[in-house]
């Protein structure tokens, strides 16, 4: 089966598929996107997704390039089209095509491209033993909450983590709290069982995956507390973990190298882990 | 005549010049650009933007997509094709096309896409009369140095100037400091005739205007402080401008909407707008 991407009005065979040289994205980063887990064929949070692809539109001010009824459409054609039945769709908005200027163009319309690839989830290995954060300083723009496509900050971090052989990059601001991770949301447990995740402000990406393991964490009765944490206080935590829609939940044993605890997963990861699979393989 | 771009490899007609959808450019704002002006046939301080290129790409780590010989031939072909004598060149490079994942993919090939367009300079009278700059805060990413086309900071900023009717927008750090502007360098005049700019840090781009007014002050024997200046200095000061490839330098007359001293262009500014004049017109 060959691969189909959507782009625009119409769905082409993926190599052919092609945007203008002015398309605003290509030359001023000026988009949007999202990704969303396929589960068993079905769309994980999909609801969420598309409310927080609006949240990020309305905040550049590009229009929505169609209506939610109509993108459902096109995102289940698009998963169908390319026989996906565990995997990912990816969609981006752009704000359109027009001669390059960096103000808003008067008339250009949002150029809507969606993608879809069959894909595990990350190695089951991964889960089992944990994986390896390091820390860096958190060099983005202060608008972090709007899931733009200008990610070249992010693409600079991930690539020092791969370089460092670890999985993630946990960003760092100016008063030593981590922000989050290039792609994922960061976690930790503190002695006492509580969960500690940063609160969402304009310095993280409201995840998704996040909201899904709050939910968990609220209707299970685990303790938590939405508060900023420093690259110390996670080193010495007794659990960490992250959480994005490609990553799922994967426990964290090593932060700059040196183990977390005992450099074992530790155990409310694992269950919260356990309940996101549940989470996902259940919601439709 | 109809338009020509360059896109990796081919001349295409403008119209039909496109790039993949995963290009790293569209995906990731994972690219970086120049703007060289073209005045009376000829490439203005082209060897500086070819420089400041390279050093981007470094720092991104994106390979020369050619040799600066084999570039020149064609930029140039792109001016003639598209009958440019007195307009821009505008030249993007990115990491290439590579199925989507933050890091850097192991085997992508640099796009580098080449065009070039007619454009007066500014109108004239935006010289003589002066601008309006609003002040901001700077919210961008903190390599600023790097000219990444992961600009939706700057299309934000240089949107809210727009709509306030000002000609563009000075960022401020949390310092209070003037950076630059979404698309210019930023300058003052003190009360004792000293030209006074930021120096170039990762704050900034180093701009090519900006050098070409650096020699052109040290060349006439005008006092120069390279040093940031706060908003307040900014307002209290005799005189203001901004440079850049496509304005040349302006005259600042306004900013926030309080007159620049009498609210006429200043004399060290007009001389120092002259002389650049002169200068792009001499520099083959």
């Amino acid at each position: 089966m060959s691969r189909v991407a959507y782009v625009a009005g119409q769905y082409l065979p993926h190599r052919q598929a092609a945007v203008h040289i002015e398309d605003r994205g290509y030359q001023f980063g000026d988009g949007v996107y999202e990704v969303i887990a396929v589960t068993g064929g079905h769309l994980v949070d999909e609801g969420r997704h598309l409310a927080r692809l609006h949240r990020s539109l309305t905040e550049l001010r590009i229009n929505q390039p169609m209506s939610d009824s109509a993108l459902k459409i096109v995102i289940r054609e698009v998963v169908r089209r390319n026989g996906v039945d565990t995997g990912i769709v990816y969609l981006q908005v752009t704000r359109g095509v027009a001669p390059r200027d960096h103000a808003f163009p008067k008339a250009a319309k949002p150029v809507l491209v969606v993608t879809s690839r069959r894909s595990r989830p990350p190695d089951p290995r991964l889960g089992r033993e944990g994986i390896a954060v390091i820390t860096i300083p958190d060099i983005r723009w202060q608008r972090c909450d709007i899931k733009s496509i200008a990610l070249v900050a992010a693409v600079l971090g991930k690539q020092q983590a791969r370089e460092a052989s670890a999985y993630e990059a946990w960003q760092v601001d100016r008063e030593g709290q981590v922000t989050e991770g290039t792609s994922t949301n960061a976690w930790i447990v503190t002695a006492d069982n509580t969960v500690v995740t940063r609160a969402t402000d304009h310095a993280i990406l409201n995840g998704v995956t996040r909201a899904a393991i709050l939910d968990i964490i609220h209707r299970e009765g685990y303790r938590l507390d939405e508060r900023p944490f420093t690259v110390a206080e996670a080193k010495a935590a007794p659990e960490a973990f992250l959480t994005s829609t490609t990553a799922d939940l994967l426990p964290i044993v090593r932060i700059d190298g040196a183990p977390v605890a005992d450099g074992k997963p530790g155990p409310l990861s694992r269950k919260l882990r356990d309940a996101y699979f549940r989470h996902a393989a259940a919601a439709a």
